[in-house]
C-alpha cells in the first residue's frame, strides 16, 4: 500500500461527465492517434479487474488493408442480413442509422478472450467460467473510458461474424472473439446515445432496473 | 449536442489513478453508505454502453438477512469445493486468501441480465446475442469505477452457484445471473491486486496481450 487515491474535489463530477460523454462513436476524423497513445490505452485496459487476475484480454491492432477489407465485408454482409429482419418504419429507420465507422477510423482493434489461460489458476471461475470473458469486457470498457478521457472516441462493432474475424486474423483457436473496436478523434460529441437521438430506443428509468429484496 | 466534455487539465491523470486504485475490495467497514449514494451509483451504471441501447442490466439490492444467508452459504459451499481442486502450496495459499467480504459489506447487489428484453429491437445482437450480457458487464464496471470515485469499494463475488442466487431472489426466469457485488467503505486501500500481493498471480506485460497484424 502506498498513498491512497486522492482526487481533486470535483473529480467525481468530472468522472460523471466522462460517463455521460463517452458514447459509441461512429463518425471519426481520419487522422491518426498521437504517437504512443494506443500503447498507453492498452496499458490502462490492463488495469481492469479480472477473475483470479487471469488477464485473459488479447488485443489485435488490425492495420493491414486487406484484413480491414475482410472485416468491412463481414459487417456489410451481416448488416444487410440484420436489416432484412425489420419491416416498415423500423426497416426504414434501421437503414438510416450509421452503425459503424470502419472506413474512417484510424485504429481498428479486435478484442479476444483467451479461454484456456492457466493464469489465475482457475480461481473464481469454477462455478462461472464465463467470468473470463466478463474480465475481457471490463478491459474493453476501461479502454473506452481511458480513450474518452484523452479525447479519443470508441465505437464497438458487434454486427460481424466472429468466425470471419478470427479466421482472417489467424488467432489461436482458444481465443474467443469478443468485440471489434474503432478508435479515432470524433467529428461530433454527444451526451445522448445515437439510438435515442434517432428515435430507435429511449433511455429507461432507474425504477425499471433497480429492485430491493 | 450540448457543450462537449471539458475536463480539467489533470483529469486524465486522475482517471488513471482511479483505475489503479479501483481494486477488488474484500475488507469493508460495516457502516452504511451515505443516504442516496446507492441510487446515485445505479444512475451512473445506467450510463454504460449497451447493444442497441437495450439496457438489459437489472440490479437487486439484497437487504433481507435470510436472503444474505443463502448467498453466504452458497459461497461457503462453492469455495470449499473450489479449494479441493488445489494441492500442496497452492491449496495452502488458496485457504489463506480472503475472497469475499459478504459478512461485513453493508450493501449486497445481485446483478442480472434480461435475456429476453425487446428493448433495442435486437439491433447489434443478431450475430452475437451474448452482447446483451456484455452490456450488463459494462454497467457493473461503470458502477465499480463510479463507486471508487466516491470512496466506496466494490468486490465481485463469482464463487457462487448462479441457480442458488436466482432461486433465492425469485427473479424472472429470463434474468441471467451475472455477478454478486459487495459495496462499502474499504478498510485498506491498494493500487495492486490482492492476488499479486499474496503471490497467487503476477501482472503480465503489454507485450503478452497486444499484437499488430
Amino acid at each position: 500500500m502506498t498513498d491512497a487515491f486522492t482526487p481533486s474535489d470535483d473529480f467525481s463530477a468530472q468522472f460523471d461527465s466522462l460517463l455521460a460523454w463517452r458514447r459509441d462513436v461512429r463518425r471519426f476524423r481520419t487522422h491518426p492517434l498521437e504517437p504512443g497513445l494506443l500503447d498507453d490505452l492498452i496499458d490502462r485496459a490492463c488495469l481492469a479487474p479480472s477473475v483470479g487476475n487471469a488477464q485473459p484480454w488479447r488485443f489485435v491492432s488490425v492495420e493491414d488493408a486487406d484484413l480491414r477489407a475482410v472485416v468491412a465485408e463481414s459487417f456489410a454482409k451481416e448488416n444487410a442480413a440484420a436489416a432484412d429482419a425489420y419491416e416498415d418504419d423500423q426497416a426504414r429507420l434501421y437503414g438510416e442509422l450509421k452503425l459503424a465507422g470502419l472506413k474512417e477510423a484510424p485504429v481498428h482493434l479486435a478484442v479476444f478472450s483467451e479461454a484456456e489461460t492457466e493464469r489465475g489458476g482457475g480461481l473464481g471461475r469454477q462455478t462461472m467460467p464465463e467470468t473470463l470473458i466478463y474480465s475481457t469486457i471490463c478491459a474493453i470498457h476501461t479502454l473506452w473510458l481511458a480513450a474518452r478521457s484523452r479525447g479519443v472516441g470508441v465505437g464497438w462493432v458487434s454486427i460481424l461474424d466472429p468466425g470471419d474475424v478470427s479466421k482472417a486474423l489467424k488467432v489461436p483457436e482458444s481465443w474467443q472473439f469478443v468485440g471489434y473496436l474503432c478508435l479515432g478523434y470524433p467529428i461530433e460529441n454527444h451526451d445522448d446515445p445515437e439510438l435515442v437521438r434517432h428515435g430507435w430506443q429511449e433511455r429507461i428509468d432507474r425504477s425499471d432496473v433497480f429492485f430491493r429484496r
